[in-house]
Parts: structure tokens; sequence; C-alpha cells
């Protein structure tokens, strides 16, 4: 009745090819383009490409994190249930620690979100471990905190990509200020999200496989 | 360490005064503005406020189906999990059929997409139900199919927000066409996604309790 494309493979070419054509995707070192690509192609959004910032050998950092089969720490459950399990090359477990019994409570105590407070259920996890926060603000600050005073082992990578109008910025131009050695890819700006945090892990697992 | 905001009433109070300062909100009916702030709110973006379009009564609609205890039809897990359960006011079932057992089968059989293919499964729920597509543009061309040709009952409400660069902006311009008396939420253009699309659906449940 509508003439649309149904074929997924097509739809995927052709939506890459649109991407490539309209995105400035000459920035980015050869190795992270399908990175970038993968987060355009989330949001649906070419613009966004010129806001992805990065440090460190993100690429790398990810692939050696996976194969080893370190854990994905994520702030919510949304960016766990945007991450395709079968791209993982180690069954490596994906962590969110939002609702675990007893985080509300540290939250109040704490007087901070309950995703900032849920980091601290991370200890036992981080080494090494990559990090995808693509919710909340307040969770790239905890963490950013935890890692400047040493609270918390380092992580292998921080995809920092929280949403909104009030520290989403803010928060990733911490990151980038303040990640010292530890790779990271963020999205300048207010806007970010679950879509695009997932997105950027599962692009950084398909070259992991 | 930083200075940022931590408490979570005061980080949305400041969000919603920044999204009612910097957006259009005055061409919306009183009773939609709520919806919009929050569309808003879940991508960081005020001007994707000014790509919202709706059809009919879409607050009384969507009232009436969740305090019936309808279900919400959802075409991604992500949606699915964006969806703030406490908020449904009689715990109304949240249903995505995409990974169910014979789906990809189904897709390959019909020549189509598994998003669009696991609406086949929403005929024993989709009478009075609200539907939340926020991935797949094949999903909503789909379903649009199936009630044009009456082979599917019809929803209380449509909230379609696919996203990507193949299709998504023709699906949700085909919605707007097409959806006759049934009322609908979209946000035109390439952009939408789950995060949008379960936002919508939470802040019309915030109305129905």
């Amino acid at each position: 009745m509508f003439d649309y494309l149904r074929d997924p493979q097509e739809i995927y070419r052709q939506s890459f090819t649109t991407i490539e054509a309209e995105a400035d995707l000459a920035r980015f070192p050869e190795e992270l383009r399908s990175v970038a690509v993968r987060i355009i192609h989330a949001c649906g959004m070419v613009e966004k490409g010129d806001l992805i910032a990065f440090g460190g050998d993100v690429v790398t950092a990810a692939i050696r994190s996976l194969q080893n089969g370190k854990p994905i720490l994520c702030d919510a459950e949304m960016v766990r249930h945007g991450i395709i399990y079968r791209l993982l090359p180690q069954q490596n477990p994906v962590i969110c620690t939002l609702n675990t019994d007893g985080n509300a409570e540290r939250a109040a105590k704490l007087a901070t979100t309950r995703s900032a407070a849920a980091i601290e259920d991370w200890a036992d996890h981080i080494d090494g471990a990559i990090i995808a926060i693509g919710n909340a603000p307040t969770a790239l600050f905890h963490l950013l905190e935890a890692l400047i005073s040493n609270r918390l082992a380092k992580p292998a990578l921080i995809i920092g990509m929280p949403v909104g109008f009030v520290g989403a910025e803010e928060s990733k131009e911490a990151l980038i200020a303040h990640a010292g050695d530890i790779p990271f890819v963020t999205l300048r700006g207010r806007f970010g999200g679950s879509a695009v945090t997932a997105a950027t892990l599962n692009a950084l697992a398909r070259l992991a496989s």
C-alpha cells in the first residue's frame, strides 16, 4: 500500500550511504569512523557528528577490554537494553546497578541522585571495564570524582553521553578536561542519551568480534 | 570536587524552567504542554518541540486506555524499558513482540523487517491499546497498512516516533496523513527514538494517575 523499503540490509546500506554523503567524517581517525557513523545513525542527525569528542586510543582500549571479558557498566536500564549482546565477544557481563536494593536510601544519604549513588556499586567491576553513561549527568560527575580521588580503579574506556538541560553539557566538558589517560568518547552539548551511548558500544563491539 | 546540582527534584525543576523559557509551548493545547515538555526534556533539544505533531484528543484517549487497563505495545525493547511502570494506573501490560519465537522466520517470509513482522502478534492486544513505536519506520508503515485494511482492530492512540535516514520521516508523514480518527502524537523528520517515545507515554501516564 505504501511504497517503502522493507529489506533490512538495504535499509542499512542506504542509511550509511546517506550518512557518508552528508556527514563530515574526514576529521575522525579511520578506525573511529564506523563509530561516528553508528552514533549518527542512532539519532538520525548528521550534525551531531560534529559534537563527537574523543581522547586516547578508544578502539584499542575497547577491543582489549571486550576480548578480556571485562564487564560493561551502564547508568540506565535503557542503555543496557540497547546493547546487542550477540556482538559481545566474551559474553561480557552488562551491569546496571541503578535499581539494586538500598540504592535509593544510599542516594538520600549521599544527598545525590540514584544514578550517581549507583556508581558506588561498581567498585568490584570497574577495573578495565567499559563505562556506558547515557542518561544522568550526575552519574558522570560522580564517576569522575571517584576516579580523580582514586577511590575507584581505572576503567578501560568511558562512553559518556548523558542528556539534558542541567549538567549534561558541563559533565561532558568535565570528562574531556579530566579523563586524563583514560580513553573516552563523548557528545558535546545537551543532546545525548541511551540510544547514542548503546550505539557507540555496539560499534566498538563490532570491531572486537 | 565539581560544582554541580545533585538534588533530583531541583534538577527537574531547573530543567523544566529552562524548557519553558526556551521552547515555544504556546502552540500546544494546555493539556498537551506537559507532554511536549517531557519530549523536549528527554532529548535535550528545545527545537524538536517545533516538530511535534498530533491529531485527535490525545490526552483523553490515553487516560481512558490506561485507566481501562489496556496494554502498551512497543516496537523495541528500549522503548519498553524506558516506560516507568509505577506510573501506569492499572499495572497495564507492556508488550514487545520483536523477539518472540518464529518472528525472524516470519519476517523473512513476509519480506520485511523483524520490527514490522512483530506487529502481526499484536492482533489479540491492539483493540483500545496504546502503540509506542520508537525505533523502526517499517513498523509504523506496517501498522498503518494493517489499520487501513482493517486487518487489525483500532488502538486508542499511536505514539509514532521512529528514527533514522530511511523511511522515518516518510512513515511519520504517513501517520499524520492516514491516522484517520485514531489520535496520534509524532515528531516530524529524521529524529525520534525510544527515549522520546517512552517520555511521551510516561507523560500521558502521569496525567492518568
